[in-house]
């Protein structure tokens, strides 16, 4: 495929931004990357903290944002026969890590110190051509659309694993806190494709009829409940509580309510990641009822690839919007104005 | 083997005690029970708490208190087939539960929602004579000291349960926090004997010593630390923080300090039971490291047959003194005012 | 509710058989039994190896058949407060077991080696009333009928419990080989219910239909397959071979050939209990493949209700016949003459 | 460092051998590898396999056998940044891997099927510099002596990986099978490192000393048994059984007779690899006792750094004899006539 010398892209010219839309140089991909022709890549919360600079790590500067991109390998380095020319694939907030750690010999490369994010510590998917390691890239079987996929790169292993991490098993009742926002309309599809039982928990009434459709068995509107303890656990099956509970909440409250109404030997998983917020839980009653609390952060490869098939079986559905590459910053102050339901998918210009 | 009529006891007649030294009849077995001489009865805190009616659940009153005795049985009723007349056994703070719900059918009986209490729903070891369930008390070898063996029954059970919980493997490196303490050179003991490597934490410098004399590879004082989270992983050995902490300190900073220094992936036990006090932890890095934190209440019966077992190889030693059951409420003054090292064991009268 | 001194049951009065249906006395519950008014019970061919003296414990004589009895409690001992009067429950083949061994405390209690089983060594279900270990019945809730739910009690707790002892995860794919008998039908729903791919293996294309029908992915008839490890890994999703393989046939070739079809890391869980048969695999291959083989017998109390849960969500059908306790010797014709589809459900007289 | 053009080494230049001792030019490290200046390289029974062609796979021709080399990094490639230059390594078995299937995703990347082996795919350690991929070597602690570890790199870590791989926990029972050869002392030093308390069984009485000095507390000498299954089970703590068996052995018979002599509920590790030998039990016993028989092979890399920390600790010893890597077909004629006791080191020439 004829790989042309220039492309366009959104630099982010300094912190803070906006994004430039201009044109710039394609990457050459080194010896164990592809090259990447980009068709969609889609706008994560995070890729707004990120031009902001709001994340702790140190970032790429100028940076070209975005981690949930899809397209097709135009061109690999010697080494990087894990995927073939024309092969389907998507490119995650993990680009790279150090392939030696004890993290990373243990298959939880995300928390390897070595590993770089795309869009944030190299170059992203807001470009019509990126650059990926071949090992770390997802393959996506050809005949998914490339558009619908995107988001499940980053938001839907999120919460799949979360899923996995939370030990319950088929049968047994989760509870969704956040359950109408995006990662929350997410984590509850991935819960019933995994024969979980759902409460969902959220603050509007209005987010009930879309909770219940995808496939909540209860939903719990926490702004309206005087003892949300109590009233979790009732809308349990055998009233003990839900065997676990994710977390996807943007606010501090259910970080400190879930691990009371778990029930005793539950796991409360959190997901979300609200700013200067605390997991808060009294000793005595996480003690005596054996409560466990875990923290769990994107997913490794695998998880990404088996999120990625539940999606291609047809078990997960995303509302999306679609916008072109050149809308990033209108999709930025959308976001900032919290106006958005679902997700934004930008298109490359061709 | 002759049973009479009437024994001595230590009674709580109040709420708040003090504890009676009298007479009164001895009891005698249902059908699943059996009927226990007990020779040596350790005093725990918790039984402190209990005469000061501390503790949560209503509690039997009149009460004999008492969770840690040991002697052999002497009478049983016809259902109570799992020991002998003769054999030695131990009487936990579990007395019973309903063998029936989730909890008891996955072996986690301490968390049964019926369970009952020794020396705190029903009547307990500081007495001659006491009644037990036979499928709950633990069986004692017959060449292992009864005295010395009687502390093992709630804190050592409690302790090697925790480093279960912990899931650190063998040569892996494990925080005791509070390592100088009661429970903490049990867990420090434990550790050991089960090849984990232990950072001990705890407050004096006097301290340090017997916890290297116990197997300890190092050695933190944190009231001489400006940056606890910096000096305890630079004590692990790779440098990253050990792979879990176990908390068995009464006091509250250690619970929010440990799931900062642990290493990425690792786990945090909580044991102790500080009241009033809190878990705490920063979502962000809770959630980016991946860390769990988790209560560990005592142990299931299985839980206690093993840490028996280590006790009996000869692995676990624990420093007690000797009073006899009319000391009680002397040894409860010395509990108060904390002067006591080790634990107090109360031996029968004949 | 009155209970009468004498009912009707299906006697064994010499081993080989056959039953002799007779009037005999009620039996009255011990401490921590109840007595149950059987409603229905459905016949497993181990019934019919019980009669026969074809099992190697030693058996009680004369005996009660049944082990997959449903009924209500219409008495209980001073112990058996886990259930009440009026409580719809199941006898299953674990009658009682010691409550104290390491596999009871483990929560393993079918590894007992002190367990009674009903309808073998104690009197079983064949009988109007029958007696029951209050810790060991399984609840069912009202508004199940009671014919139904019946073979769960055996059959259903097998299969269910093998499918966890393979250690798939949902999205996996699992073989079921003998998928188109009794036991592979629930086998297939339970699957299915626990959102697994189903890889069904049979010897007869009619049995094709009813495998699809249930639920499975993919049937493979093994009669027709020139190279089985080659077809069963094809009819995987990614050609790999099932993660796992749940052998519930009784001849033996299944349990040698499955070793060859998982994929490396896969498990092979062995239920049915083809006599003289075993399970035989070429070491070199087993090592480097890292293939796991493994017995899954029954399962325990917990297994129990989490099977029944799944029949009560309606996830699980069961085609069965209904015949009286007194035709009970012609099912066992039938059984011999393996002209049975599906369960024999006996009615008690009323 | 200064690296010559041309080096000795030991070049197998048709099937069957024999190894001719010539100079050949010094190869170049790849992007992601590093050249590897071989101090000493140890000598495994696979070696003589892979010369006589008698492992299943292709081997590439002409081949430089070996697989268990130590050394230092003497050149690197321009991502081969998980070490540097002066870092002491160590070469084994596993080179490559596609770093992206299943089981590579999954840190069991021994089982990926594009696995590249050294001293059998690709060139291995019997020769001065050999080349090796960065993230795949093993790193050694400088003060550590590069002959002593040699034989950790393979037989340590298999040995290790099974240990792990039964499941026994701290203080429960293992029986090992074969351990008075090679492989068995090592996983007897490993099982006493790991808290477990070790059966030891061979074949000759002269072997029950050796064992019982590395740490074995009972010796079992399989050819004086009359019923192994009863003596074995004798041996055990509480004479039910052992939790595992690790099986080393190179005979057929030991795969039989574990499944029969692990406790209930017990798991059978096959690590040994005798040609054309098989694993056998009955599927009675085996589903109804639920035990557990699997292969495991080699390790990952995180176990072989786990090994390797072991052996640094001091915790594991291995008898070995030192020759020239001139004497490699010497040391090969010795271990055909099975009269090596420990491991021969190879020293390279300076």
């Amino acid at each position: 495929m004829g790989v042309p010398e220039t492309q366009w892209a959104q630099v982010i010219e300094q912190v803070g931004g906006p994004a430039v839309y201009k044109q710039i140089p394609v990457p050459r991909p080194g010896p164990d990357e592809v090259l990447v022709k980009i068709k969609y890549s889609s706008v994560c919360h995070t890729d707004l903290h990120v031009m902001r600079g709001e994340l702790p790590m140190k970032m790429k500067m100028p940076l070209i944002g975005g981690h949930e991109g899809t397209g097709m390998v135009v061109a690999r380095g010697e080494l990087a026969n894990q995927v073939k020319i024309g092969d389907h694939v998507g490119i995650k907030w993990l680009h790279d890590s150090c392939r030696a750690c004890e993290f990373c010999q243990k298959a939880e490369e995300v928390l390897c110190p070595h590993a770089q994010m795309s869009g944030y510590t190299v170059d992203g998917t807001f470009q019509q051509y990126c650059t990926a390691k071949a090992a770390y890239v997802s393959r996506i079987p050809k005949d998914v659309p490339l558009d619908a996929v995107a988001p499940i790169l980053c938001a839907g292993i999120s919460v799949y694993r979360a899923l996995k991490e939370s030990g319950a098993q088929a049968g047994q009742s989760v509870a969704i806190v956040g359950a109408g926002g995006g990662l929350g309309a997410l984590a509850l599809q991935y819960a019933k494709a995994m024969s979980l039982r759902v409460i969902a928990i959220d603050e509007e009434r209005e987010k009930q009829q879309m909770c219940m459709n995808l496939g909540a068995e209860v939903y719990v509107d926490f702004t309206q409940s005087d003892d949300i303890v109590k009233d979790v656990r009732a809308a349990s099956p055998d009233g003990l509580g839900p065997h676990a509970a994710i977390i996807v909440a943007m606010s501090e409250k259910p970080f400190q309510q879930a691990p009371m109404y778990v029930r005793s030997h539950g796991t409360v998983v959190a997901v979300g990641l609200p700013p200067n917020a605390f997991i808060k839980a009294p000793i005595v009653e996480t003690v005596t009822r054996m409560i466990s609390i875990k923290g769990s952060y994107k997913g490794n490869r695998q998880d990404s690839v088996e999120a990625i098939d539940f999606f291609v079986r047809g078990l997960i559905h995303i509302p999306f919007k679609t916008a072109t590459l050149k809308d990033l910053n209108n999709v930025f102050d959308l976001m900032d104005k919290q106006t958005i339901v679902g997700r934004y998918v930008l298109q490359m210009p061709d």
